[in-house]
């Protein structure tokens, strides 16, 4: 347990060093100095011994990082050593999107179950995962002890199904609706803001690329 | 012109602040401190301050900033006072979801094509968006000019895309498709990474909330 606060940056750094080392491994590469991850993931070698520095002693001086052990480590770090199940509340486009993204299964993430309101969709399944009335979702969450909660519902929507997830004990829930939404305090919230992304590019292209 | 780079978190934040101010506007707030915007967006004043510091000399001393100015100005700075037509590659569940994505009309993004090698797809629209025959994508951006692509496509296709894209003219890609692409420097890239996301969370639960 850290008693420090770790930058959420560092974190999400983290994760895609996590990755990149992944990659190495399975490629046979067993030993890599800090320049060398920063370059494989576009970042600074500073950057990376900082990063790994709030977590101990990493590195070998002089030598590098030992590849699986880093990779190893940073899994641990980030809570990845375990696999977590996953339940989406809404089956809509963007639930189905959610379900099948390679993303998510490659990093032990499982989803098992949807839930959604239209009558239509539930007993269907996505991929592997069944859709549920939304009206089992509280028990379901209980039943099976689950953590985490995806929101992907309309905006009209949000606020009631974060209520729900929050009610029947979920741990943490990841937000893709594009709306303020309130959470206690015991729980872990992220919000997927798709458009922040979007508006990073055109500040850089009506910023610092002339375009328009 | 900005000569100096602008941190990429205070640009999200510009984001997150412009649509609080938007809020306020609609509600008839008139004024508002750096402290009532940092308790809006759950950031603290200070951080607002210096962020706003960037861009020149917005508030008042000791009254505040006032909400329409300031949210004209940051729309302005976020290059959003252009309307910027967007094509999304893949018109699977993924790209579907992004065309429904109400966060991206909102904030003056049009989806006007949807590109797909699937011949069943071709022809049909997703919302207002047509979907057309990937072969056609080069002379669309061509003619268009379209500046902003999305990229929503299987893993082993995404490289591809990405360099017809580039090879047409685009000027910024969105990358959805979870793995590594290369693209030339003259082109503003970000990659919309999910995975980072749950990834926060589940540092969080393991290292703070003591949950498994």
């Amino acid at each position: 347990m850290k008693t420090i606060k770790v930058p959420e940056a560092t974190i999400a750094r983290l994760s895609v060093y996590s990755r990149f080392l992944k990659q190495l491994d399975e490629n046979g590469v067993a030993i890599i100095s800090s320049g060398e991850i920063a370059k494989g993931v576009d970042g600074s070698p500073a950057q990376v011994r900082k990063d790994l520095a709030y977590f101990g002693e990493f590195g070998i001086r002089g030598v590098g990082y030992k590849v699986k052990d880093l990779k190893e480590q940073i899994t641990k770090i980030l809570g990845l050593t375990y696999e977590w199940d996953v339940i989406i509340v809404g089956a809509g486009n963007l639930g189905s999107a959610i379900t099948h993204y390679k993303g998510f299964k490659e990093r032990g993430f499982n989803i098992v179950a949807l839930f959604d309101k239209d009558k239509k969709k539930i007993g269907l399944t996505i991929g592997d995962a069944p859709i549920y009335d939304i009206s089992q979702m509280e028990k379901y969450i209980r039943n099976n002890k689950v953590k985490i909660g995806v929101v992907a519902v309309p905006v009209p929507y949000a606020q009631k199904v974060v209520d729900v997830l929050v009610n029947a004990g979920i741990q943490a829930i990841l937000n893709f609706t594009p709306c303020v939404v309130t959470v206690p305090e015991h729980v872990e919230f992220r919000k997927v803001d798709l458009a922040v992304n979007m508006e990073l590019l055109t500040f850089n292209l009506v910023n610092y690329r002339n375009i328009i």
